[in-house]
């Protein structure tokens, strides 16, 4: 017989936007409810949304999550809720003395927290102990570690929480529970998007939960915040590594699911670390529910789609930009980002601009209105010539400098058109150029948000054809020219300029960029993978002299295991010997 | 009778360039060597340089450190100095297991250390024990933290090691030499210069010094690294206060100073976390020296001055640009910064730009002129009214669309110029407009290096006018126009524009965002300094909504207690609500 109801709420937080994120939490609670849950569980800082950066260093942050959070509780309880705890999370000020011993930020105030909502009050946080201080991640920075646990008692049923990080470290928070033996563990978790993360994911909780001897209730956000893509697909999997329930992925979803769970008689006794707080009798029972677990293992190009596209439209969104401008050349690179924009927004907030110079081809353009009439976006023709010239002519440039100010031009008009109606420029780079500096700075690379900048080229054209297929399969128009698919790419700055004309084939380019960047591979690791000495140290010296055009680069979604930006951080005044 | 004389090699290294700080090292020990010195001592990772972020990761980078600090200690030999223990800063690959324990950071690889180099040998290594993670600070990310002491033996003088943040904590690495009751602890450090943080160095050092009961020699790296100035000032302090050396200001030096230290027989015994090496007998005995150190309080604007002009003349020298450009619109910004950048480089090296547009009013242009002449630097004209004009009407333009496109013409121009010569673009923009967002971004924001990033509008006048002032004091030309100093500030995008029609008056804005920014209040808080409501809470929105623009603006040196970058990490999408 089940004996509890669990159900997962994977919200899409704003960030700082506590009404709305509360209001969301009141709203899946009472659905959840509804459905007979017993117990309501939120992902981290479902409350303030994820993560706050040095927001968790102002007192004033803090101190309104303590009032939301106080008031979400009433606000439950009022709405009929109080009777089944829910579990949120949110920013503490710790209660701890601020002792230096705690932490390597004198700063820091505050923890990362989970609230137990229960009969209108908030009846017990338990704080991460393990803050993730690599990657993208400054938690070590902005919070407290948390000691000890802490025991939702439902109808006898004891329910431990972990958040994030305790779980993908050993000998830490999870292994302790091995020793108090709860029925079950919820893990709250603002975990962003990867390629092949989802890979690890599920492995490693099932191995927790088979160690802990519970089952385990995985709970991710879902959305997009700046660079981050949190992708849902929040699970439950049991101790022998069945999964008993599975959300959507990369949209908000509540799932609620029956789990027979081992009740606290037989444990052992609480201790100075392990307090519990009872929860009293949850719902009202219910008929058993059915849950279908859908197996189907997705496509890793459709996950990485979807991260692109919910990472551009809730940049728009969240930050209320009516709709989105972008140069439209003709190439791949921004095909691929229009018809992103497109799915992420709709045809009608999508603005493409055609702006032929004089070494544009006669495809470049055609390519262009092709691909605008497949998306049906309206597609503006800003010529540059006659704006070009004045500049060249007046300033004598030649060579380099008379090819940036093409691009440069190009920037000045977006910007332009973007001020007077209000657009969003997105910047149409991919990690592969930006990698090796191969752009033009206040040119190509203007713009608030740049959807591909994690993305190599030679993944841009996968996506390409994968969304082209997709197409196809559901009977609609591909969205992107075969002919930017299948030309070789060129930037059009000089006659018949092909970007194979300075950098090695992309196929074998991505490969020693990745050895280099996401392997963070030495240059001699990089050459005896097979690349020519030469080439190695040619594109080496490009990466590291490009850091500085980096770092006033457009900020966009991460989708790779090492994305530019603060997952890799350098100097830019670094000398190669 | 002193015992014991000490040297401290305050050096510039060059991040990554261990050819040519390998170098510099061997040359300052050989002239500490010749006055007799018995240890000299240089300062935190001054082998590669500093900060060296994520390259701690990388196994390559860490290998090569060793490779050379190896190299260092037989060259040393080689160069007669094998007899006298010098200590360098490095970053070294931990010996230790790399347990979850020891880090938030499961990639941290290396220990951020002090060797000791003797007999042509690294006869001992101290790592660091506490990591700052706070502030322009990443450590945490980056080392593991060391445990355990080490002791030089030096004519039987205990010298004990710690290095930087180890002094700042209490409770840690520096109260434990209280036990071990060294004869002498020398102080390794990567310390950036920020305003008054020096009326805070020798304080500390100096309770440091009482508590241990030992002199602490105080030794700082010098020279500009990103946004980072490393201000020098090394000291020796006894341990009533007393200074007993001190170093030059934002310039390499090297201090001997004779120091009559307790030798170690009358000591506690050495433990399991304490160990010692033996260096021999030092020196040959030369007669006593005799150090004057000067105690001239030096004037904090002077200071911030020679701050900004190491910064941007590392900037330019570490990373082998020619020479520097910038537009110079006759206003005190763009005075300021071309002031500085001739101090830094000299006249022959600076070029500015006069770019009048049909709004720029006869006396920025005889301003711009007049500046340019008391500094001697070539001033181009490059009026912007017909390039402007094609862009504006082909885009119907108007507004601010119209005044920043302005802005971003003289941008290209910059550019264009740039590309062609090869000089690095200087932006000219201040604290206070880079707060509140007024700037154009690929406008006047367009640059490699921004000198006065850090600096808010009312301390640029005030530098003005110092820097003036020192002029008439040195009997020289004042470098900024007075005009330049006294007119009010405009942006001149469109007729009788006065940058006070939107914004408060700067005293009082600079007073509230350093409320808001610096010392991180709530906006109630603000409030209740005194400020008007109303104004608080438009310029806190200002402040915010600028985040974006911050992440694409050029590095410039930090000087105040909370610089923009990595000193204050805040979301872009953030909603306050």
């Amino acid at each position: 017989m089940p004996n509890l109801r669990v159900a997962l709420a994977q919200t899409n937080p704003r960030l700082g936007d506590f009404e709305a994120n509360s209001a969301q939490i009141v709203a899946d609670t009472v659905t959840a409810f509804a459905q007979g849950a017993d117990l309501v569980v939120f992902g981290e800082m479902a409350l303030s949304g994820y993560p706050i950066e040095d927001l968790a260093v102002r007192p004033e942050f803090l101190s309104r999550a303590l009032t939301c959070m106080t008031e979400l509780a009433v606000t439950l309880a009022q709405a009929g809720c109080g009777d089944i705890p829910v579990i949120v999370g949110f920013p503490s000020v710790s209660m701890r003395e601020h002792g230096s011993s705690l932490s390597e930020n004198p700063s820091a105030i505050a923890h990362n927290s989970a609230a137990v909502l229960y009969g209108g009050a908030v009846v017990g946080v338990y704080n991460k102990h393990h803050l993730p201080n690599y990657g993208v991640f400054d938690e070590y920075r902005n919070f407290l570690p948390g000691v000890g646990h802490l025991l939702v008692r439902i109808r006898e049923v004891d329910v431990a929480i972990l958040i994030c990080e305790d779980i993908w470290r050993d000998g830490g928070a999870c292994d302790e529970l091995e020793r108090i033996q709860p029925g079950l563990v919820v893990v709250l978790n603002g975990s962003p998007f990867e390629q092949d993360k989802d890979d690890v994911r599920l492995p490693l909780v099932a191995r927790r939960a088979h160690a802990v001897g519970a089952p385990f209730a995985y709970l991710n956000l879902v959305g997009g915040q700046d660079d981050l893509v949190f992708d849902g697909d929040s699970f439950i999997v049991d101790e022998h590594g069945v999964v008993l329930a599975r959300a959507a992925s990369f949209e908000p979803d509540i799932v609620v699911c029956d789990l027979l769970l081992a009740t606290h008689e037989n444990r052992t006794n609480l201790t100075r670390d392990c307090v519990a707080v009872t929860c009293g009798d949850g719902n009202s029972q219910h008929p058993p529910l059915t849950v279908s677990v859908d197996q189907t293992p997705s496509d890793e190009r459709a996950r990485v789609w979807s991260a692109l596209v919910v990472g551009l439209r809730d940049y728009v969104e969240k930050n209320g930009f009516p709709s989105v401008i972008l140069g439209l050349s003709g190439g791949i690179d921004s095909a691929v980002c229009a018809a992103l924009a497109v799915d992420a927004l709709g045809p009608s907030r999508v603005v493409g601009v055609s702006m032929p110079s004089k070494w544009s081809s006669d495809h470049s353009q055609s390519d262009a209105h092709d691909a605008a009439q497949r998306l049906g976006i309206v597609l503006l023709h800003e010529p540059i010539a006659h704006v070009v010239e004045p500049v060249e002519q007046q300033l004598d440039l030649t060579g380099i400098a008379a090819e940036n100010l093409q691009a440069r031009m190009r920037g000045v008009i977006l910007m332009g058109l973007s001020n007077m109606h209000g657009h969003l420029v997105l910047t149409t780079g991919n990690k592969t150029e930006i990698a090796v500096g191969y752009s033009t700075i206040y040119g190509d690379s203007v713009g608030g948000f740049a959807p591909i900048r994690d993305v190599p080229k030679t993944m841009v054209w996968d996506l390409a054809r994968w969304r082209n297929d997709e197409a196809r399969r559901r009977g609609e128009t591909p969205p992107i020219p075969d002919n930017s698919i299948s030309k070789p790419p060129s930037a059009e700055l000089r006659p018949d300029q092909k970007d194979q004309d300075s950098l090695p084939e992309y196929g074998e380019l991505d490969a020693l960029l990745d050895a280099y960047i996401t392997r963070r591979m030495g240059r001699d690791e990089v050459v005896a993978l097979g690349f020519k000495p030469d080439i190695v140290d040619r594109m080496i010296a490009l990466v590291d002299r490009a850091e500085w055009k980096r770092r006033q680069g457009a900020i966009g979604p991460k989708i790779s295991g090492m994305a530019f930006g603060r997952d890799r951080r350098l100097p830019v005044t670094f000398y190669r010997s």
